[in-house]
């Protein structure tokens, strides 16, 4: 999809890397990493207990410069980046989250949601905590402030708070001698392990590692919580195992398809989708194309598998400054065709197939089909490398509620008259699972199904 | 004197404004107060229980312009301003703090320091709580929060931290509701309350309600906590009432001379310490000139009690900018005539009284007795108008040791030869008091005696 | 290429439109040339003979924001988006150039070089003339305000210029009554004209005006003269008329997919490139990429001629902000893999041909090469759209002398082992004016074969 | 008086520095100057015949800071501060000017104004000259350019372009090897010279050199133009010889006090114009004090004479940042109060002489006037120590017509009724020559007695 549907962040982390080249690792895995979040970003940085953070609204690009990096030194780092909402207020939002607790310091930077968030902090303020942000970091926070005083490390702090947090979430925790990486049971949101020499780095995704020259080791395993100190790497799983429900739309959309996310290439996931959309309703056409960036691997699957020739169909313009202005009421008609504009010569008088990676409110790709037609394309054939987006997320993406989800208020048909396409076709929630090869349902797909693995909290939602 | 001690911050808030005016007016209140701290300053304005924060480092007209400021629209507001220390790494203890607690939305500004601060934050953090910055401020914060949930009010909230807190402070904590003051039970930082039309502000001193075109209506008692509602405003006393030991560093050099304090006029208290001063230790002197700005109205008072002429000896640069740059080494020699030189008509040939208000580390007036020296001053007499400064200050300045205090270490014959003047002449403590007209020792001077009234953890500090 | 040859410049300017609308069709025309320059860009507007010129380092959506647009108002307009060198002392040379002369002021943009301006220049400097920039437009600038004293109009002031000037050019002269067009007598640089409702517009590029809502009108002819005033337009042929040489690299690489230049679609002529390169030397293989952006579409065409399958190997990030650092020194190796990722799924195991639209230096090819075979590749085959580049351009590109080019000095056997690849074609130049359907070398190929259309003041460059 | 007349520029050269220091001691000696402009500065480094310029709109504690300064490297520079006007877009005057002529590079700054600017301007537009700004600054460089190449040096060039300019200047030249100074045959505008160590140093004001250390060796003198070069300091008086008519303005309001200028101290002159002022017109009165900053000399030297006691009324709020909003309507009618606030205990009850150095419009001493009644005082006794200002200047300030000069439409009767005072007494012209001791009349006070010095091109403008 063009616009629409956000990741809500990436995490980063390297412990035990040179002094001074931490900081310029720290950038360029954060760097990689900018697709998950382009609102705000930041870095910590632990230099013998002392430690330094700066954050920022803005690009990664934009944030850090070589002096601010030089000012970051020291032995562990944490970063994030975060995705990019309007308003100018959430700049007290921006992670990592430091603060100073009764052991020490303590910072933390968080992919992912808490479903039960709204509890856990009510009984924490009925406890009198106060609160400087609104997110669920600053809650995780504080559980585990809150444990550390009666147990062993922070690592038990960590498996403590995670009795207690329910949800999807990648966690880096730093202290001044450690740094901690957790994932949720589920597995809901990624995290892997590499290394660089001697430092060990933590990333939401593998195309991180890649960046800053380290290997990848392995992925974090659901519910594990791995420690580096000094002592070297300790892995643990305190919670008990639930069987895995790794988010899907990683593969569908949110990663970055050099990825390898559970052992699962993000890239061939997308190919083989579009492979599957080919097979499964063979259409007459003349050419395929695909909605940059995520929509162009479908459509090269679809192409292979289907024997039509791919095309590209669009422009995309990716020089957006810092404050790039949204077209105005009266030049909203031509609105598109500023960041995406179609190459005519590509469809004029063709039967287009297009593929796009999922369908959210529907106004984008309406637009989009309409640029087709108006380029020359004689029909236009929608393929979603997913099923129909009919149920809101709750552990980390931008989409409350039904409210905007297209497909939660009309069916197949009606959408295919709403957006102007000659045909649309979904991917069903089996094939998709047949893609990344799960028979046995290990993945979450509850945006498609509504079978949701983490209820604590959000009961009201999912009537 | 011309630098060195610093006050810590001022404070300003104002409730029943029209929407659209609150925040100009802020702007002109804490521009008034701009004196008292130039590191970093911030308003937060309530606007139908939503609140809306802006701070940053820089001094007012840098921090706010038109655009920012026309997003600040409310009825309630609260601002501040801090003092400049090096480092940038202090925006995040930038004020007002915003907290979200049990009962909704907290901010606070406050002046001063907290004695026991260490020990309430570590039961705090004892407790599970998290800190975000390092401020006295946000503990108390934490002690309102706690006890909020217990207590029917905000304002039995504030009281019921007052008990615990010890330190000097002038507090200003807005709810969605209310806005409230409170200041020490000493009185040790200064806080007045004015009227414009309908709206009640508060501020540090009564210069910023001229500023504003505010009325002057009274100061805030010792002890007292004022609250201001849709139900009118309500004055309390909570805690057990003490004798007031006032700051009495504010009339010597903190404050405005056009503020007026507890009744004391700050202009004229500096006018009489020149007065005692030339009547105390007359000198055969050809002029009389002051350090600007603080040293001119003592200056003018010696001038009037001894005949002798004032001069004015000095012209001060104010035109510095963001990032005003320090003479480096090799440019040290003539630093002190950058942002300060002499007028070498008014002193060439004389004999020059030269009246300062305070001595902390010696080496500024050292050089300024070589500047009068050099320029062609035949005698340089230094008097300053307060008595040595011989003691740390606790409750809200700079000054947390002796380490740097020239006082500590030296008598006045040493001082006088190590400052390079042919004599030096101090205020004792007893003839300050006489200025503020204080027989009954209703003023805080531990920094020239050793008197604290406040002694909760401290105690190791003061011996 | 990834990175390596930079076209200089892109000109847009409106006459006729709304004044308040007039800046936002700026920005989004400028917008989307942005591919022509990222260094500087610049709006000037004239409301009312009155100009208002806003211009700096940097994006479009960078140095304009929404108060910025809203100060831009008028009934015309030109802009500039300048090529991004390194050193920041060029914000002087920023345009447009703003000139108050004898009749009054003159504002200009152009996209070219002269070749004869150091003359032109000299002989301006020996007639008293100073010059506040080191541009070739200020030098046309001053024919221009030199000749309008004589001459009856602005127009025919430009085309007395243009007698006096040689290179390549595309121009725009906005007078406080008239908005002027120039393109050069052999069209190396490209200019077209469309319409908004009654306002004309120029651009650079037709997807200029496709992001403006503009519609395609035609091309400015080689040596052609427009004028827009309130007489309506006006088209002039003031110079002797030549066989058009219009630049060819505009196909290859510089101008925008979805353009069309000279009634020849950009897209069309770049895979047609890669049809022919598959024709002429058949490969054999597994997959065909194209290195992003401007390789893929050869390798489209390359996949379609040759029945291999095109594939997607890399992963370009473009979240650069402003101020993205470079790899240091200890970082330089995994160097390239920051802005560009292979995909490893894509190419492991598999024979590859990747085609790029040329070679410059050869460095970056040379690490793109390496990065497909350390991930797994077993065969690079290198297909380069466009014959070896031997020899300089003068006419408005970054590449002035032989020193950096690969293929001055070396053969292509050499150049394929430095390289790294297991075989290299090129296309030659014949094959090239086939795609551009060109018998009658109406096209400027130069920088490919030495054959330059002017020679006036680069003789000695040229051998 | 408190605002209201500006002087246009400061300008400052060394030749001879160490390429490490000189940017330090420029941005020191700018600083010190930055009272006679603070709209934008600028320095231009010559390093070896390679000119490198930074120039902004801003204070220099704003524009330059640690990077930029280091940046600036060489053995000659030269800068300039540039008087604050409204409006942005005046970037482009900003000084240096820094342009490429026919000999190489030439930069100059330049306080004063050409009264023959538009003739001049004229005659090289009619000649093809084209200007890319709107500065007298640019005209005399064209003169100089063009003159070169026909004369055998710079600084025969530069004695060529005095012979055809009119008007006040105070220059500074820098070719490739030479700085020159020149000063307007009539000394209308102030430079100074001085050393440090090797280093040849020139100056608007003394007190620029006491900032960087530099000794003081003379005034250049009215006519003279000092080159500097390899070859040492040679001073040539290429035009006739005229009697000088210096500014007198510079004493009164213009330069610092502690500025000597033509061998005569600022300070001085502003103390006795208060004596005179305090014996020409005796008043009862309680007290005097004199309007920040300039009528506290003035204010100083009436007590002296008078025997009444000086006091300090005012409080003047110098924390002024770079976006400082200016009250609106709704809260002017306490504008005044923001920047200066009274101080009520100094004037309550008493009868007060005020001295201010001239009345321009009137409105803000109006505006003080009040303020003073406001806070007590019983009479206000108004004393200029200028006579009345009822004639334009043509040379360098911004009072370029009659039509805001209050005593150009009013009696000093009608004056002190409009300002609200009890008396009003201004100096004479006499009188004020006599403080400044020239019997010759060696001094312009065209302002006040409209006998202007020079009058070519502003005949139409003088009667």
């Amino acid at each position: 999809m063009y616009e629409g549907l956000h990741e809500e962040c990436g995490v980063f982390g390297i412990r035990g890397a040179a002094r001074d080249e931490i900081s310029s690792l720290m950038y360029y895995g954060l760097f990689a990493l900018q697709h998950r979040g382009q609102e705000s970003c930041g870095i910590a940085v632990n230099d013998d207990a002392k430690i330094t953070c700066r954050k920022d609204m803005g690009l990664v690009g934009d944030v850090f410069d070589q002096n601010t990096l030089e000012e970051l030194k020291g032995d562990t780092a944490i970063g994030h980046v975060r995705y990019s909402t309007t308003g100018a207020s959430t700049a007290a939002n921006a992670q990592p989250l430091v603060t100073h607790y009764v052991k020490g310091t303590l910072s933390i930077v968080h992919n992912g949601n808490l479903t039960n968030c709204d509890d856990l902090r009510k009984k924490l303020e009925d406890n009198g905590a106060i609160f400087s942000t609104t997110t669920d970091s600053e809650v995780i926070c504080y559980l585990i402030a809150g444990l550390r005083s009666s147990l062993p490390s922070v690592e038990a702090a960590v498996a403590g708070a995670m009795e207690k947090i329910k949800g999807g979430y990648a966690l880096l925790v730093m202290s001044p001698a450690k740094l901690i990486a957790a994932r949720d049971p589920y597995g809901l949101k990624p995290l892997c392990m590499g290394r660089i020499g001697d430092a060990v780095v933590f990333a939401s995704e593998s195309c991180a590692l890649a960046a800053t020259g380290a290997e990848f080791v392995r992925d974090i395993e659901p519910g594990e919580v791995v420690t580096v100190s000094d002592d070297g790497i300790k892995s643990e799983f305190p919670l008990e195992k639930r069987k895995p429900r790794k988010c899907i739309f990683e593969y569908i959309y949110f990663a970055r398809p050099d990825s390898r996310i559970d052992g699962i290439s993000v890239f061939e996931s997308r190919i083989k989708a579009g492979e599957v959309l080919a097979n499964k309703n063979p259409v007459e056409a003349d050419v395929v194309t695909g909605v940059p960036e995520s929509g162009i691997d479908a459509a090269l699957g679809f192409s292979q598998a289907s024997g039509i020739p791919y095309v590209k169909a669009f422009v995309k313009n990716s020089y957006v400054g810092r404050t790039f202005i949204k077209p105005t009421q009266q030049s909203r008609k031509s609105s598109v065709k500023i960041k995406l504009n179609p190459i005519s010569e590509a469809v004029k008088g063709k039967r287009v197939v297009m593929c796009d990676d999922s369908i959210v409110r529907g106004t984008t790709i309406a637009n989009i089909v309409k640029m087709l037609r108006d380029a020359g394309a004689t029909e236009v054939h929608v393929r979603i490398s997913s099923p129909p987006f009919m149920h809101p997320c709750f552990y980390g993406t931008d989409v409350p509620s039904c409210e905007n989800l297209i497909a939660c208020h009309h069916s197949i048909e009606e959408i295919t008259e709403i957006i102007g396409a000659d045909s649309l076709v979904y991917l069903s929630a089996e094939e998709l699972a047949d893609i990344v090869d799960d028979p046995g349902r290990s993945f979450c797909d509850a945006c498609f199904t509504g079978d949701y693995p983490v209820t604590e909290g959000i009961e009201d939602n999912i009537r």
